[in-house]
């Protein structure tokens, strides 16, 4: 049998390590919509609709997915079919929140939910649970998503090798004359040539837009000697996403940038260098940041240095300040420190790093020299 | 100035408009993230991330945009930046819930939040507003968004044709020997190749997976005789969706799919014929139902017959049995009645109709007879 979400670990060992987590931390049931956690747990890969569909995992008893009847046939086909659990369809006109409440164990004092679930589906559960208390599945689940196995650092491997192909092109678009959205379409069309599934996020920030990290496309017309940040992502076939940032420049860039990119590279560098099991996220921000503060840039790093990584772009663990949790074998994130500079241009380096047994594994393997490419 | 959510009405009015639905709701404050309703309002078209973005309407005094220091120069970038609001930037480690509730009104007790807002934030404001009572804004949001201005319908007439030009080149891709995922993949490329900026769905049913209404595609090769549910749909670069499903056969279907096809296309006619002012949800769809159920295939139509569309593919108004919800002009919605023979074949025929001041309008014109397309 094959694991839609990635091999190895089985969904259903899955559901019982979710079983036992949520006895643990002592709650009644886990109710999970669409997404991650639901493809996690059960190989089911729905879209969040307005009509509910959830997994219910009680504490103890038998997990089983309530679904519209329209989609029971769609998630009977999909590996949620295979775990031999129950797949109950329901009416349109039925009150599936009612029928959950209904089949939950008497007395339910505490349920979480997916940190993703609609609002409208958790007051409709609230409502239907008076006096419970609901809490965050993703307090429990996190836990099991962010150690990841051997399958699915393989799976966040090829997702690595994916988006460094696109990389490996940029100089087939990236140049001057041409708009940046020009240059986002044709790295879209790209990455999922690449072998992804589909393109989730491209940002092409020429110039100026590079100093918002979070800046997407627009028309600015590519410039000669323009730094320009390109950070692109997307999910592959199976589920698993890549995410990697490379800063180019395109003929000559000014002095002043050259000088931050070294800076910046450096201190990208000794981040991924110093990734091993023990160390703090706390701890692993700061080797960045302190660097770029000692060079004088330090209120130029205005984010965090990186997000967990798997069936989500961005999820747990975060390698922020303020942050005690300790990195452990199988946890995968991006270490991308950035230095903007308002008005002017900005740069950011990320990789996709695992922690492993004995260090870490960089999943991007462009080079990280900045590139010059022919105006 | 261009208004970036489909022209017409601008922004700065509907937030007016949104601040005087809470009053008279009795909220003392929306609060909205990332989707619909926040390009709906401010124009704003911001993904949904963990870090919150979310604007601020209190029932008085002036609404506010809280975003993450690092998204701020997009967040003024977009039409946002334009309406005279004030947009605030927060830093990686602070409290942007505290942050928000500092700043409610003094004793607020109800506040509505999206419906699509993540059960984490929902949580996170219910723990930083301890007492006060949580509501969904779509409950006043929807009001307003289910009556389309003229160029809300515009743009949605736009979409329409967007999508008909691709059912229109279906016998270039869709014949027998292809499997479903392929034919699928050029359907995809022929939505975005059409005007829109994104293929949200492609469901392509053969044969007996027609039978499945929410079925995406499948490895199943196509054979000769098929009938093929095609429902796709995309979102234009305004933000308004298409949605349009055409069943076809590939070489001479059965004859009870016939039969039966020329029952759904009558129940189908008749519904877009019935749409005008006055009438009720559940009365058109009962239209349909009733004509079905008479010709034997009342327990094979399992779901509701459509959804309103808009800046969401799925949303109010829903046409479906049990809501006495009255059709007013400017609501625009699907009509989309199916019969589905499990193990056999299905069909579904959908439009996307507008109510207008005597009567209603179809934006899909591609032919309703059953096309059927060369083996």
């Amino acid at each position: 049998m094959t694991d839609a979400t990635g091999g190895g670990l089985f969904p259903r060992e899955r559901l019982a390590a979710a079983q036992a987590a949520a006895q643990d931390a002592g709650l009644d049931a886990l109710l999970v919509t669409p997404g991650a956690d639901l493809r996690y747990l059960t190989g089911y890969q729905a879209q969040p609709l307005e009509r509910l569909t959830c997994l219910v995992v009680p504490a103890g008893g038998e997990p089983f997915l309530v679904v519209p009847r329209l989609e029971q046939p769609a998630a009977e086909a999909s590996p949620a079919g295979g775990l031999g659990i129950e797949i109950t369809g329901f009416a349109e006109t039925d009150d599936a929140y009612e029928l959950i409440a209904r089949r939950l164990p008497v007395g339910t004092r505490r349920f979480a939910v997916d940190n993703h679930m609609w609002a409208e589906k958790l007051l409709a559960f609230q409502d239907a649970l008076p006096g419970a208390q609901a809490g965050l599945a993703g307090d429990v689940l996190s836990v099991l998503r962010m150690r990841k196995s051997p399958a699915e650092i393989e799976a966040l491997r090829r997702a690595g090798a994916a988006i460094d192909r696109v990389h490996r092109r940029m100089g087939e678009w990236l140049r001057a004359g041409r708009t940046e959205r020009e240059v986002a379409a044709d790295i879209a069309a790209a990455i999922v040539a690449a072998g992804h599934a589909t393109a989730d996020f491209v940002i092409v920030g020429s110039g100026p837009n590079g100093a918002s990290p979070h800046h997407e496309v627009s028309d600015r017309v590519i410039a000669p000697g323009d730094p320009v940040v390109v950070d692109i992502g997307g999910t592959t076939p199976d589920g698993y996403c890549s995410d990697s940032t490379r800063t180019y420049a395109v003929g000559e860039p000014p002095r002043e940038f050259r000088e931050l990119y070294e800076v910046l590279l450096a201190a990208q560098s000794a981040q991924t260098d110093a990734v091993r099991p023990g160390i703090t996220a706390e701890q692993l921000d700061a080797i960045g940041r302190d660097r770029i503060a000692a060079a004088g840039y330090g209120e130029h790093f205005i984010h965090r240095t990186g997000h967990g990584i798997g069936l989500e772009t961005h999820e747990e663990p975060y390698i922020v300040a303020g942050s005690a949790r300790v990195l452990e074998p199988g946890m995968a994130f991006s270490v991308e420190p950035g230095i903007y500079l308002p008005g002017r241009f900005g740069a950011r380096i990320e990789d996709i790093a695992v922690c492993t047994e004995d260090g870490g594994e960089r999943l991007n393997l462009t080079g990280r020299d900045l590139v010059v490419l022919p105006v």
